[in-house]
């Protein structure tokens, strides 16, 4: 069987199984639907440390621990932690596996971090470079606000287009064999820009790639969207995924079977999160904690999680440039037929 | 045959080829000693554009492209792109490869980005999952100095133990079959932490973690450094190097091999550079420019390149942190015997 099928997806010989989840969140997504389906919510922000940055990190260190343990590993089984954040320098998560002791490759694909991370994860196993890895994904709302946009301090006002930064990490343990559920494809993406320059309003920035590459998934697979029963992008919000729709419904794909984390992870209507959640957590913790559940129990038999991300800086948008975007899918089944 | 061996270290089926090589520095490098073995050298530091920052992704932009070429290969038949870099959520690399339409995986580790990207695109060949990838690191001295220290416009003085950041980038095609040299084993580094806290002495930094792949390297192959006929880090200049050698001796290993691509790139006495070159470009251009050549013309049987990162921000040094880091060990023969 060829593994690498069309123009951007590979297929999995021998299917990855996700063994574990840990999720952890913040107080806010603790009020929020999902909330019963997290391992751990922290009623403080800053998980006993003294700045948001440093609490990022603990609180992917214990995620990646939990993980590990819920998958009955010690860390010493984990062969390779991949993780990635969108802190500069990504030190959400290499501050929070630097004690850790594990061979680390560090990821950056901003809000589509946990898609990147569980692609490659899934092919270092079925390449047979390792047994257990751990994929995980960061973000704090108020590391993700001081680096991007104004100290919480300041009190700035957010317009409505704007997204609410998900306090929260998701942490995946993918091994060979297992009894799923299992990872069968990747469709890794290319990124897309369509010109959007303002930063706050990264649904309608990371729209098109999501379109792009469930677009290339479909053709390389050669399915249609109904193959799945949930399609859940990451962190589009209301305004990206009514442009995902309408950009999908343009190239000839009816996603009745849409869902968006974004959506899913705050209670739009009392939890004043304007359009959505985003951030690297959103889709991460949605996946490990709600999605993965719904696959175990089989209430859930295939979903493809679409995680996307928006690849500006401050030095980017201050010098006038439109924001890349990017979108990973990550098909997941129950089980193998 | 196992893949992965011992506690860090796969060593790869079907070694992937390195098929090309593309190098693209700046002037100071240019004047460097390692001049004639670049594919470009820009007199304008700003590569045609009005900032660093694009300058820098222009320059990797191109630095791709050419290595596409090189191997004799269209961009489209690149499978991924796997580049890092040092900008704040890597703007450097996701805007060089914004326009190339290929499969992106962006990746973080300071300045051994070249290390993981080989690293990771060699599992992807041997797994089975493309046939050509390209790796890819960048980084550009005005970029880096903004970045992490201070507007060169404020004129500020650098310490002894300051390196100076390459402006360079070096991409590397990795492919399938082919005649080699070949990408033969990959040890994953683990963040190693010596409680550095001074940003101005990197090389201090990221010795141990170069002292630690290194030691895992040879314990996992049980091999001696003698294996090899040079193991070169990254960028550890003159203060990292001394401490390396030290630490491989108190391990039990003379390094007798020993090159640091951070002293070669400049005429030290004559460039001004205080303890060497550094950034993600130093390791990358040194090796895609000189080691490939002498890999290529049997001057070299055997190298083991050591790309070595130091994974601290503006916030974590600010904070009081210390400064975590890490390296990549891959090793690369002329030909299999």
């Amino acid at each position: 069987m060829e593994k690498h099928i069309g123009e951007q997806t590979v297929r999995f010989q021998n299917p990855p199984s996700i063994t574990a989840t840990a999720t952890i969140v913040g107080q806010k997504e603790g009020e929020g639907p999902l909330a019963k389906h997290y391992d751990i919510i922290s009623n403080d922000a800053l998980f006993g440390t003294d700045s948001c940055e440093k609490a990022e990190s603990e609180m992917s260190r214990q995620a990646i621990t939990l993980a590990a343990q819920k998958a009955n590993l010690q860390l010493e089984d984990i062969q390779y932690i991949l993780a990635g954040d969108l802190l500069n320098q990504e030190t959400g998560s290499t501050f929070a596996v630097r004690d850790l002791g594990r061979p680390f490759f560090g990821l950056f694909s901003a809000c589509s971090a946990i898609g990147e991370a569980m692609s490659l994860g899934a092919m270092i196993i079925d390449g047979g470079f390792a047994n257990h890895i751990i994929a995980c994904a960061s973000s704090h709302f108020c590391g993700a606000e001081k680096t991007f946009r104004f100290p919480l301090e300041l009190g700035t006002q957010r317009p409505p287009t704007a997204s609410w930064t998900v306090t929260g990490c998701g942490a995946v343990t993918i091994c060979a064999g297992g009894v799923g559920p299992y990872i069968t494809a990747a469709t890794t993406g290319a990124i897309v820009d369509m010109g959007i320059r303002d930063a706050n309003n990264m649904g309608a920035a990371m729209a098109p790639a999501a379109a792009h590459v469930l677009v290339k998934h479909f053709q390389d697979m050669n399915i249609q969207p109904s193959h799945y029963d949930v399609i859940a992008t990451g962190d589009l919000g209301k305004i990206g995924s009514e442009l995902l729709l309408q950009l999908m419904n343009e190239a000839g794909y009816d996603l009745t079977n849409h869902k968006d984390c974004g959506c899913m992870i705050y209670d739009t209507q009392k939890q004043d999160v304007h359009a959505g959640g985003s951030g690297c957590g959103c889709a991460a913790v949605t996946f490990g904690g709600y999605f993965y559940k719904q696959l175990k129990t089989g209430k859930l038999k295939r979903m493809l999680l679409v995680p996307t991300g928006a690849l500006h800086s401050v030095a980017t948008i201050q010098q006038g440039e439109s924001i890349p975007s990017i979108a990973h899918a990550v098909a997941i089944e129950g089980s193998l037929n």
